[in-house]
This record gives structure tokens, C-alpha cells and sequence, in this order.
């Protein structure tokens, strides 16, 4: 694990966190406090360059801290993660103007971005008005969107996909506080409705816009990658419990064993995904699509193999728990139901689909908000 | 699958727990109006025999019962497949003239019986006192013991294990209402106290006793059986939910055909189960310790193979359901954690090695309150 | 299991088999000697119907000597399985005159009928030839065809698949004899040609024909359910293998504990097929579709877990029995070898999107000669 | 993967070895000729240091080497494994007087190494006669000892264990080629027979001997992480085969994916065991407990996994291929074969114990031969 200098904060953080977790599981809703906590901690600007006054961490350590976070709390881990994911649209999709800008405001670590960007969800429409424009409808699954500072949204304009960023306070928006899963139940994942939003023309990611270049498409890979660390601190603090199993028979070393080989195993995956993504970042537009095709890979069998690892632990580890870690104060189901609700994103299937494609043909992924 | 006279009673109450199941697993406690509904439905006397009043239905009988509530609602299940299992352990435990008093009271349909038999917490103690007893110390697990009406407990008595039945009314009887666990949240499965209470002689059962006599040991053989429809009852409700499937891909097809191969060879087993117990039964006193050995064997097989196959549907139909399947006013998780929490009672690699032994080396599992 | 006068003659074939089973499996080849010893067996007229001078066995029994064969003699129990369903394929495919005379024939129980049916090799046409029909063409995997003495072969006539029967002595036959595979070396599965073959209008089978009724489609069951009885017993032969081991740790029995569920879970889906077979077969022409759907998927959800419990045995029994194990004169490996050439048959994974379709959207099998 | 001088040579050999991989797994016995085609690629002096001579390789440049040429011929993989294991056995269990010469000789790349060191067979003796010592006994499961150089053995010798080696022309050894297993056929991993053979005490490796110190400890960490890279060969090895699926379908790439994942994952864990391998060599006697502990434990994980993936890999691989995959020409179930005899070597279960000893209570794996 590299070390940096937000490291005693992070574990401040998830000390902070942990304390609190099982209770805001059972609550849902809106994690005020502790997404303030997030702020405070100064992580939020982690992966912004030193030159612009950030910390200028590495993919890799972004992802180890998200991973580090979902141990303790995968639902607040899941808004920090993809607070950076929109700075990383910023830069892939926008202008090196609009990232400059982006980038030194984000460098006050209190600016908090959340999701607005669900290709899946047509319901948005941009249509021109003036020098600008106005976008009407609604998203779901809007991961982020309360409380926070900036919004990344996407809508369909002359039948193609844009996408913009705007102040979340900006008249015209409404995050309507509607989630209710059996898991992540913190991360405000709802529906934001926009009515008549005033949108900029400096305020849309066109230069080169979403999959615009090689490079630009490196989003998905990190979006991804993302899902990868939350699943896995989620099996890792599951496994973690195991620490209460007293005087272990050879039998619950044996089903330890195997539950550690399969964690471990998922672990040096996302191992080789954050590498090959670090180092595809440094390519900037020199990537090419081999390159980011071999990324990809990497980190979606990072996915498959944290998504079944994560199952089985957090499945079966109350075996070697015993009849009372079924009891309610512990909340030990909240690692399955957290992992469960946040696996169910994109399917599995289409993954390993996509793999079989791969190892059999050497066909690549096609470039995509999944892949 | 049999028919008899109760099965439509057995149709409307399913429907009628069906109705508030969700909200009830949000609430927890004690279901006092579906208990009624219950002993409205006349099923309380499903297994006494007719010439005591009862509607005469053999143990395969009370066992789809059984599996058919747990679809909808497994917690209720549980309480009156265990009001049977009471019943079974005077047949077995006490002398005719004891039974003979319990069948006809049973026979009113609304005599509901609860547990607090738990050879496991050895806390309970019996003296001497006067022409009777005195009955001191608690009981963890004791299910369905809120809003019971009679009640079966064990306690030490001269470093043996005697067994009683009392009704809960009696003084000296506190049910705590304490169960609050992850799933079969309203088996009231809690601690009942005992001060003092007066136990008298006619109400020890031990002629022959527990384990008294081969045939008395099927008393865990029926537990047992009653676990395995529980919990394949819980996989069928989740499989069920498969119905919202709508245009199923080939992948889906290929999934779904997975699990149904699990679910199906589960209930194959149990088939077998129940109908090795039906054999058992009329065997009465003359069943041979190899009879029994078979039949443990084969309910243990059914017990290990509902365990897998529930944990398999009841954790992966979500991915046949997708991402909204995780929003909560369905609560399909509700499938997993009362599998879960049912599923710990007593381990099932413990069960797998007594499997192996009988495999192996043709050893009959011992005899207990778990096998 | 059903009690029948053959079962002597079984017992007594299955150890002159089993003395050979290992060499033989080495030698490949005809098995001239055993397909004589089976014939000396008597068990050939197993399943024709007493009137005609048979066992009248019903196809339960039949399976069952199957299964028994196949726990020491894989190959053998294919050919002999294959004989029946040849009788089974004339009783279904051709009036009743037809299957009269193959009936009284086939009570001298030494009569061996061989395949040439394999719908899927296209190579062989019939075209009219004076009051009768030639036959010319190849067709690949006709298991028994080597020492038969009739022969049940398919051809293209008109666009459509006829069957005939014929003796397999005829001008115009030859049996290539050219079967090499790693497993299931003595069925002799290879290539049969046929040059001018001279067919006369009473060897075709065209009254109903392949397919020409519901009951006529019980045919392509009864194959299938030859096969998950092959595939049973060799998963029950390699299990026994475990009677070496001596004085197991607690791991060792939860393995074979393990095993074990695997098996009999196979094995009582088994069982639940073949009872629906007999229930169908009693129905004759009076088989509704969905009768024969339903005896359908039960034998398909068998083929399934028998392919995999054996899977799973004959590759993981070594664990058991240790380093030792895999030396060669115990040619252990020949379970898997067999297992895994049969059940390549036609996918497992066809079978699980059938059962997919079946279970999801009640979709039934469209009957054919897989399904 | 790295890039070494040798690369080369290693790729022909790759290629020579390939040619009669088929044909000599049928054969079995002594590959002669295929073992001087490894004395001819110069790759017995590939972890010879440099300054003795040798290419200086890192243990895991080794371990790439076993890896590729297991993909082809895993017999042979092992032996050159195990040539390179004895040279290791001599640097951590001798003194640099005696380790500078036996690599001086060893720089020659022609000097094959065989072994005869199995702790788990207690059949020879050694005894003091004059200067030296005389051998007496037998040693099974000596892979590589015939037409070897040098061979290293193990004795009793005053209720200890100690190792020598010795040149195996020397009078008093014979080697008796009886090796006859299921697979790793030309392995030649027999019996050798000793008798009064003579032994020097410059002969005897006990400064500090096996386990003598904590880097002594290593050579069992090589050997094991050996096993894992033949296995890992193997497996990919039949992974590869399934370039010949043209055209592939939806549920064949899904299938080829999940083979996928569990292949990447085992690599992923093995890549892990080499880096962790090279780390702890390189600090020599300054290895402490924790460290060599961290190292046995990375090649633990990654010999179960990938254990568990060839054997998914070697048993699935056919049904992606298809009925024809049988066929014994192409002989696909020799990598079944092969990783089925080499991977009962040491139970698997026992390694799961021990990790699970690890990671539920922190107990480092107790070093021995076989952790």
C-alpha cells in the first residue's frame, strides 16, 4: 500500500465513520454529518494535480482509500469515490480550460461533486435557449446528488449524448431524496429532477466529450474500478469479523482458508487493475485503443472476482460466526445487502460475456459508459 | 403433493400472511393477529389423530404445510411447524395417558404450543419440592413462546436432562420478548425465565423419555425435517419472484435453469425425507436403529442440500432481476436473511461430517437433539 | 429398488465386467467376448413385453440395470441401454405389426440391436429403388453398431428424416470400427457405411414416424434417460472407490460428506425421472403434451445434476484417497474419462436454457431427439 | 514477464518438447532424449549466479520458465523444476564451500540434478563406516532421478533427518524406473534403491542443513512455488486449446469467461508468490519468521487457486469444445491427467487449514518441507 499525506486523515475518517455505520444503515437517508466529515478530512482533493493545489495522488491511491472507506462504510465510500470520478470526467471529457478552472476550485478539498450522469436513463432533454441552453426531465440512480456542491448531468441533444456540469444550487434543480434500497443506503442514489436548468455553453464537456478520444474513454475504465474497491473493502471488512471467531476448529480454518484464497485472489486482480490503470493515465492521449483495451480487461475480471468473492464472504462467514452474529445489533447482514445492491449496477454476466469474447477472439470491449 | 381436507384453510392463510409479510419483517415482535389467524385455520390440529379429534394427516402432510406457509411468510412457519413438534415430543417423550390428554385438548385447534426445549443453554434447573418440582433459570431460543398457550422445557435435574409441559400462563413463567435478530424476525425465538415455577409430576416427560427408546429419537428426525421445509420453503418464495422476469435473454434462461436445478434436486431430497419419516413413524416401537439411522440420513442429505441450493437462489435471483430489485418496498432481501438466521440453529459442516462418516464408513449418526 | 428375476443374471454379469473393466478400458476395441456374456445374460429381453415371451420390464428396470452396469462397465451399460432404446424406438415409431415381429424376435434375448440413428450427421439419403429403397451414405457415432444384429439407421428422404431397421448383416453395411476417445472406449461409437443399401418399405418406421406423436416423442426421454443413468452409475462407481479409505480425519469425511450430497441429490432426481417415464409410458397414445413435457424436464434437470455430481466425484475422489491414488493400475482416471466423453453428448448448457425457459416463462421442451 | 538471454532457447525447447508431448504421455518412461534437449538450451545454469559462471536468473525468471514450458509438457516442466530446486537445496541446507563448487560445475548447463529427498518415506538409513557414511534403503516419488547427474537424498540418520548429495553413477544406487502413473507420466518419479552406498561427510548438506536457519527454510517456499507454476502451465495450457472454438456463442463466451477470471486470478496470485519469493532471497540470513511466513503464505494462496482453476480449466475446457474434443488423437485429457497427479502431492485441505490458521488467529505456517 503507498503511503501519502492524507493517510492519517483517511484513517481519522473511517474511524469516524465506523462509529456511526450500523446505526445509518438502519436510518438511510441523507449522511450530512459525515459527508461534511469527508470534506474536513481534505481527501476530496486527493487526485487534484499539486500544480493546481491538490494532493496529485495516483488513481491507484484514490482507489486504495475507497477501498480503505468501504471496510467501514461502502455507502459513503461510493459518494467520495465518485466525487472523483467527476473530476476525472472534467479532465477526460472538457477543455484543459474548463479542467484548470474545475481542478483549483476542487483544490479547497470542500467542494463536493456528485452524479447526475446515467446513460441509462433518456428521460433528460438539452434543447437550445439564447446563447444557452435549458435541460428539462429527470435521472435516476443519481449517486451524490444531495448535499453536494456540483453536479455532472448528461441529456440527450439533437439525439446525442452531452453531458455538462452545473452548481447543484443553480435554480432548476431538485435532487428529490427518493432512495430506498436494502443496501448503500446512504448514497443518496435517487432521482434529480430538472426543470428548465440553465445550462452554459462553458458549462458542457465537448473537447473531446464523452468517448471522444482513446483516452477520454479511460472514464469507464475508472468508473469500474471504483465498483471494484467498493466491493472489496465491503469483503475485506466482512472478513474482517472473522476476528471474533475464538479457538477456530481445523473445520472453520478450512472454510477461512477458503474464503481467504477467494478474497485474496480478488484482491491481486485489482491489484494488476490499478496498475494497468495508473499506467494508462500517464499516457494521456498517446493511449492507444490496445492499451486501454488491456486496462479494461484487467479490471473487469477485477469485477467478476470481487463481485463473487465479495458474495461468498459476506454469505458465509456467518457459518464460522455461529448462530448469534444472526442477531440484530451487529448488523451483520449489511455487507451482503450492501454488496448485493451495488453488484446488481451492471451485470456480471455481460462481463464475463465480454471477457469470454476476449480470451476466445482477442475481441476488445467496446468503449462504453460500462466497459 | 397430498391433498386433505385442511388445504384450503392452508391456501387462505398463506394468502393472508402473504398480505403483510414485508411490513411484519420490518417490525418484528410478536404476530399476535397472524398467530390467531393460525389457530382460526384449524391447522393446529392438522397432525392429532382422528380418534382424538384431529384431522389424522401424517408428518409429510405438516411438512408441505410447512413449506408452503414458509413461501410467504417462514417465520410463522417455523412457530407452527414447532407447535407440531411439541405435540410429537409428548407422542414420543410421555406415556399414552399423557398424550392421550394432549391430543384431545389439541384437538380444539387453538391449544398453540411453544418451545423453550433448548438442550444447548444449560441453564435451566429442577428440584424436588414437596409432591412436585420447582423449576429455576432461563432459555435462549425459545421459539414461539410469546402467546403460547403450553409449553415443553428442559432443565437439569440430578445432572440429566428432564423435559416438561406446562402451561405458559402458570406463574413463574416470564416470556421476555427479547428476539430482535436479521431474519425470522417474529418466531419470537427470545428468553423465557423461569422463578420458582411448579412443575408436577404428571407433567415430566419420561416414559420413555427423550432418546428413551429408538422410536423416541425421531423427535430430532422431525425437527429436523421441519429446518429442511423451511428452508426450501424460503428458496421457493425467492425463486417464485422470477415471475417479474419479462422476456428473459438466453443468459437468463441459462441462470435461471441453474437454480432450478439446485431447488429441484433440494426438493427431491426432501421428498425423500418426508417420506422416510412417514415410513419411520408407523413404525412406532419397533423401529430398528437402523431405521432410524436411514431416515437421519436421509432428512440430514435434504437438510444440507436446502441450506446450498437457498443460499444460491436466495442470493443470486437479484441478478436476474436487476438493479431495481434492490430497491426496498420489495425488500427481496428479506429471502437471504431468514434463510440466514435459520440456517446457523446448528452448523452444517457438522452435518456434512456425520454425512461423510455414514458414507464412508457406513456409521450411523449418534442419536441427539441434532440428529 | 425394484426386485425382478433378472437381477441374478445382472449381478453375475456386472462381476464378469468389473474383472475385466480396467484392460479393457486400455484395449479399446469390439468387446466381442462381453457383448456375449450380456447376451448369455438374458437381460436383452428385459424389457420386452411378456405376451411376445419378455421380462416385461417396466423402463425403470431397465434403467436400474443400467445404472448397475455402469458402476463397473460404463461402455457396456451404454450398448446394452442402446439396444432397448432401439426396441423402445420401433415400439414407438412403427405400427403395431411392425413392432410384433421385433418383439418375438427379441425374446430369444440374444438379438443385439445397434444404432445408426444420429440426427445430427446428415450424410445418408434413401432414394426409391423398384418396390423398395437404397440406402447410401456415413453416419458417425453409432454406438453398438460393431456385433450387432440389427440396426436402427436414419436417413434424408424427400427433404425429410426416415428411420428403418435392418440387419446388420446385410450387403451394403460396413462397420468402420474406427472409435478412438479417451473415455467410453468399448461403445464402439464410430462409423457405419452404407453403400446401396436395400431397404423394403416394411423395415421404414413411419407409422406414427420420429416425432409423429406425443407418445412417438417419448423416444428422445427415454435416451436421455439412458444417459443420466450412465452418467449415475459412473459418479456411484468412482464414490465407492472411497470404501480405500481407511480411518478419515474430520476433512476427509466433510468431503465426502460433500461428495455425497452431490450424489444422492442426482440420484433422487433421478429417481423422480424414471417414475415419470413409467407414468408416461402407461399412457400410450393417450399422452398429453404437457404430460410428456413435464416427464421431459424431469429427466433433463437429472442430466444435469448427474453430469455435474459426476463432475464433481470423479475428479475430486483423488483428494480422498490420496497421492497414491493416481497410479496407473488402479487407472482411477477412467471414471472421468468415461463421464466426460458421455456427457458431451449434447451441451449441458442447451439443457439449462430449456430448463430456463421452463422454469421462468413455462415454457415446455419442443420435443425432438434431445429434448 | 521478464526478458532473459535464455528466452530463446527456452522458446525452441517449448517447441521441440511440444512435438511428441502427445505420443510420450502414451508412452510414459524415460523422456532421454528430451532431457538432453534441455541439456542442449543451456537452461540448467539459469539461476547459476553469474559470477560462477551461470545467467544469474531470479528465482521467478525460473518459475516463468516452468510455467511456459508446463503449457506443453508438464512432465518435463517438473523435472527441470526440480534440477533447479537441488542446486537451491545446496545454497540454503550447505556451506559456500560447498555450493561455490557444485555451482561451478553446475555453469556447465549439463549437469541434470534428480531427487531422492522425500521426508515422507522414512525408508533409508545412513551409518557411520570409517571417514564417511554408508546409505542403505529406498526413496519413492524420486522425480527426475533417471539419467540424472547428481542426486540429492535423505536419511535417518541418529533419529534425524539429514540430506546429502551425491554423483548417481556412483555405486550402490539404483534407479528403478517404475514410475507408471495417470498422468506426469515421464516424471519418472520411482523408486531408487541404495545400497551400502557410500557417502562423504563433504557430501553431507548440513551447515545449516534443511531448516537450519530461517532462509534455510526457503527451499520448501521454491518447491511449492514450483508446484504452482506447473500447475499454472497446465491450466493454461488447456485454456489455450480453445482457440480452436470458431464462431463462439453467447454461453460459450460467458462460459470461456468464467474460465477466465479463475485462470487471471490464480495468475494474479502466483505473479504475487514470485515477487514475494525474489524479495525474501534477496535478504539471504537477514530473512526473518514474519518475512519467509508472508512469502509462504502469498505461495499458499496461489497453489490453491491455482489447484482449484486447473482443474475447472482441465474439466470444463471440453464442454467449450464440443463431443469431438474426445477424440483420443487430440488426447485433451492428458492436462486433467497431468495436473490431477501432480496436484495430490501434498492436500490441499491441509494448505486451506493453515491458511486459515493465518488469517483468522495470525499464525505463521510451521516451515517444513511442505510450507
Amino acid at each position: 500500500m503507498v503511503c501519502y499525506a492524507g493517510m492519517t486523515s483517511l484513517h481519522t475518517l473511517c474511524e469516524q465513520l465506523a462509529a456511526t455505520a450500523i446505526e445509518r444503515d438502519r436510518e438511510g437517508g441523507l449522511p450530512k454529518r459525515e459527508r461534511d466529515l469527508i470534506r474536513a478530512s481534505g481527501l476530496l482533493k486527493l487526485t487534484v494535480p499539486t500544480r493546481f493545489g491538490g494532493d496529485g495522488q495516483p488513481i491507484s491511491a484514490m482507489l486504495d482509500a475507497v477501498r480503505t472507506i468501504a471496510r467501514v462504510d461502502p455507502a459513503l465510500a461510493h459518494v467520495f469515490a465518485f466525487h472523483h470520478l467527476m473530476l476525472y470526467s472534467v479532465r477526460l471529457y472538457a477543455s484543459e480550460q474548463q479542467w484548470s478552472v474545475v481542478y483549483r476550485e476542487a483544490a479547497d478539498g470542500r467542494t463536493f461533486w456528485g452524479n447526475a450522469l446515467n446513460p441509462k436513463d433518456p428521460r433528460t432533454q438539452l434543447r437550445k435557449h439564447g446563447d444557452g441552453y435549458l435541460l428539462d426531465g429527470s435521472k435516476s440512480f443519481c449517486s451524490g446528488a444531495g448535499d453536494s456542491d456540483r453536479l455532472i448531468v448528461s441529456a440527450q441533444y439533437d439525439g446525442k449524448l452531452v453531458v455538462a456540469m452545473v452548481p447543484t444550487r443553480r435554480a432548476g434543480i431538485t435532487v428529490r431524496g427518493d432512495w430506498d434500497a436494502i443496501g448503500q443506503r446512504q448514497t443518496d442514489s435517487g432521482t434529480v429532477d430538472f426543470s428548465a436548468l440553465a445550462i452554459h455553453e462553458h458549462e458542457l464537456l465537448r473537447t473531446p466529450g464523452p468517448l471522444g478520444s482513446v483516452f477520454a474513454g479511460l472514464r469507464s475504465c475508472i468508473a469500474q474500478a471504483i465498483l471494484v474497491h467498493v466491493y472489496l473493502g465491503i469483503a475485506e471488512g466482512a472478513f474482517a469479523e472473522l476476528r471474533h471467531v475464538k479457538g477456530p476448529s481445523t473445520i472453520q480454518r478450512l472454510r477461512a482458508g477458503e474464503l481467504y484464497v477467494a478474497l485474496e485472489a480478488a484482491a491481486a486482480l485489482a491489484e494488476r487493475a490499478r496498475a494497468s490503470l495508473d499506467a494508462s493515465w500517464t499516457r494521456e492521449e498517446a493511449l492507444t485503443p490496445e492499451e486501454r483495451a488491456r486496462a479494461s480487461v484487467a479490471i473487469t475480471l477485477a469485477k467478476v472476482a470481487t463481485t463473487r468473492a465479495g458474495l461468498d464472504v459476506t454469505t458465509r462467514f456467518f457459518e464460522l460466526l455461529g448462530a448469534r452474529s444472526a442477531l440484530r445489533p451487529a448488523s451483520l447482514d449489511r455487507y451482503f445487502r450492501n454488496l448485493r445492491t451495488h453488484t446488481l449496477h451492471d451485470p456480471v454476466d455481460e462481463k464475463l460475456t465480454e471477457l469470454g469474447a476476449f480470451a476466445l477472439e482477442g475481441t476488445a470491449p467496446t468503449p462504453g459508459f460500462y466497459s
